[in-house]
């Protein structure tokens, strides 16, 4: 395999030695092949080049902001139309105003929205406003369902301390019997539900919600007076012009909105509605950016493609086109995939793959020529991706499980996934004494 | 007076409908006097325009990130630069570790640094590497001293559980013996303290740290095994081209920064020396916009400024030039001011005014002539003030104190603080039940 990446090499040691660990958080490549690149020079439509000047057709969009296709022309244009009056003033641009109305305009259960920057900014305000509302201070949440790195739901638990989560309650997510469950273990100390707009952890299958199991939760929520909360930080606008829980038909009380939202541009935001305004305005947050007018001006522009654009179709075109040709391919070659969870958020895993072997080697095999893909979180379509993208990408697919029937005898365990296995099994033992 | 706002009052009107309150967090005005505009249009240099087009010379400076001059050539320039190559990619810029490399070469202390978004982020960061540090839990803050928006450090309780500070405990800034104290109380179960660039909180005389006392919280922490913190989120880069406890001599294991290191451009960040790396690389935190280029470019530009430019000084120097003048100014007409802090991040409150009333005129009479200062906050002088610009500051103030002098008797307490008072009151009577 002619396979060089220098100069990321070169990157990666000398950020070994000012950054912990050489890069944190989940656009780390830490545990991925050695092949998949850490660093990136340029971003465009639906492709990346890395630091070596390698280019991707990048089926990761940024875990989830790119939504329309890396500076996408009318969202670069706000962008820089504000840049010229100016982005963190002593008080918000009057976008800021616009940019509500419109967010309220589109997102069916919103009468208000607050924005802010991280995910875990709303999703925290989420909890905090469940709690206000209801003086009560139980939140439940569904297993395998991200919601954050805060203390109170980071995956990892070194450095955070049991009372960070003394009142966050599990329940299994799409079984109407496991939430009837939690609530009644509560003991009548429910402040909010979780319920996760599907359900989509890292080397998981993912799991759509069922008509049954939102009504239920919609439900249980009005009987106890809890508030249903919507986390839909990572499928936001990539399911439905509106809340995802829209396409199941049930209404959420607040919904924790980031990634696509702006393209790209850091904004995140909690909206809610009207039973929950008074709560959310007692509650006090606030942040040194979050009211910079640049993100706005292009959350304006993403939402107006999000209404008038055939985005939403596109991306499910060519993520079905994708779907099917992988199914066919794996087929053709004597594998099984599982692909879960929307075309356009596809998750792809081999079946018979316990310690991913065969992703991990498929990935690579695609990575070095030219196609992005993740072996355990899931994927992400943007719109600007073409039916002819889709094409080039099969071709390369189609090599690289021909390479993978190759090599198939003689893979071994993963070695960056042993380490990660330990670590975790680490942060369970290495965990805080809990108090006495 | 001729003073209108028509415009920013519709957009009030606006907000209200579709924001909890209009407005929220550090930057709603709600309770400042209602000539304070709330929303603007435009910012560039030392001065901003309301959305009514009203130009004032701005000592807020966005509460902080504006260091160099809304719109600073250098920055815009690597902002715009980077724009044109990518921003939220799928990994990291390259440039993430130049940028690594420079801030770790400018601040003493610095062995690494973790790049965030919220100041926030950064102290809550710093709270869980000196845990995972020393696997105790106690953190021990400064009253007085601010450290974010997040459950366990908001200043207002609503939705907060009695368990989000179980394990924070509070000591006297500048107090080595209360610091001692706090130590002795936690039993051996110190992980980090707080001890905060300088005391800074709203309302309240600005306290700079004592050499005693920092070099008493450096030994008591390496006695019993603690992280020392300095949270320099707000005064980072405006007192020290380094740590801003380089100015008392005493170097922390960790620091918190944000605001000015990308002169409004959305960027926070955890330094730590060596001692802290392991603990820092253990825990997992991760936001979807943390790996941002365009706002890495823009710290790289500004930190070449705090490196190379006169920037300080000259802060320092119309910093000066303004607490003298208002200090004479007030003398002259029969007013005592309680200027503290340093004079480039100054506080300005009355002798002799309990209720504020004093204050709320006097900054009332500057805003509608073109000179924003805040009441209970501290105030900020950017780089790009000038000294003409100082001259024309104190020609108002000049007006503001005549105006204040006439008014003085009529005036009555203020109306908008007897509405924070209250519910300041109604938060901690409503604070959630705590556990049995």
């Amino acid at each position: 395999m002619a396979w060089t990446n220098q100069r990321n090499q070169q990157l990666v040691e000398r950020a070994r030695r000012v950054i912990p660990g050489g890069m944190y958080g989940h656009q780390s490549t830490a545990i991925l092949p050695a092949a998949f690149p850490q660093f990136f020079s340029r971003a465009e439509g639906a492709r990346l080049w890395d630091a070596d000047g390698k280019e991707y057709i990048d089926y990761i969009c940024a875990f989830g902001p790119n939504l329309l296709g890396y500076r996408n022309p009318a969202v670069e244009a706000a962008a820089i139309a504000q840049q010229q009056l100016g982005d963190c003033m002593t008080g918000p641009s009057e976008i800021m105003v616009d940019l509500a109305e419109k967010f309220v305009s589109l997102v069916t259960h919103a009468d208000w929205v607050i924005f802010c920057k991280n995910g875990t900014d709303a999703t925290t305000m989420a909890m905090t406003t469940a709690r206000a509302h209801t003086g009560k201070r139980k939140i439940l949440v569904a297993t395998k369902a991200y919601h954050g790195s805060a203390p109170w739901c980071t995956p990892l638990l070194n450095g955070t301390l049991p009372e960070d989560r003394a009142h966050i309650l599990q329940y299994e997510y799409n079984n109407p019997e496991s939430l009837a469950d939690a609530f009644r273990s509560a003991d009548n100390d429910v402040a909010g539900v979780f319920a996760s707009a599907f359900r989509h952890d890292v080397f998981e299958d993912q799991d759509l919600p069922t008509r049954e199991y939102a009504e239920c939760a919609r439900a249980l929520c009005d009987e106890f007076g809890a508030l249903l909360i919507v986390d839909d930080v990572r499928a936001g606008f990539r399911i439905a012009r509106d809340c995802s829980w829209s396409k199941v038909g049930v209404q959420p009380d607040l919904s924790a909105w980031g990634k696509a939202i702006a393209n790209g541009y850091a904004l995140s935001a909690l909206a809610g509605s009207e039973k929950a305004r008074a709560a959310a305005q007692s509650i006090f947050v606030t942040g040194s950016y979050w009211f910079q007018a640049i993100p706005m001006a292009a959350a304006i522009a993403t939402l107006t493609e999000i209404e008038n654009s055939d985005y939403l179709e596109r991306a499910e075109r060519t993520g079905g086109i994708l779907r099917d040709g992988l199914a066919r391919q794996a087929v053709s070659y004597g594998f099984n995939l599982r692909q879960t969870g929307p075309v356009q958020m596809p998750m792809i895993l081999f079946e018979d793959d316990l310690d991913l072997r065969l992703g991990y080697c498929w990935v690579e095999e695609a990575v070095t020529r030219g196609v992005y893909l993740h072996p355990w979180h899931n994927n992400f379509v943007c719109a600007a991706l073409t039916e002819s993208d889709v094409k080039a990408t099969l071709d390369v697919t189609d090599q690289a499980f021909e390479a993978l029937k190759k090599r198939r005898a003689t893979l071994g365990p993963v070695e960056q996934l042993k380490a990660r296995f330990a670590r975790l099994a680490g942060a369970v033992n290495g965990r805080i004494r809990a108090s006495a």
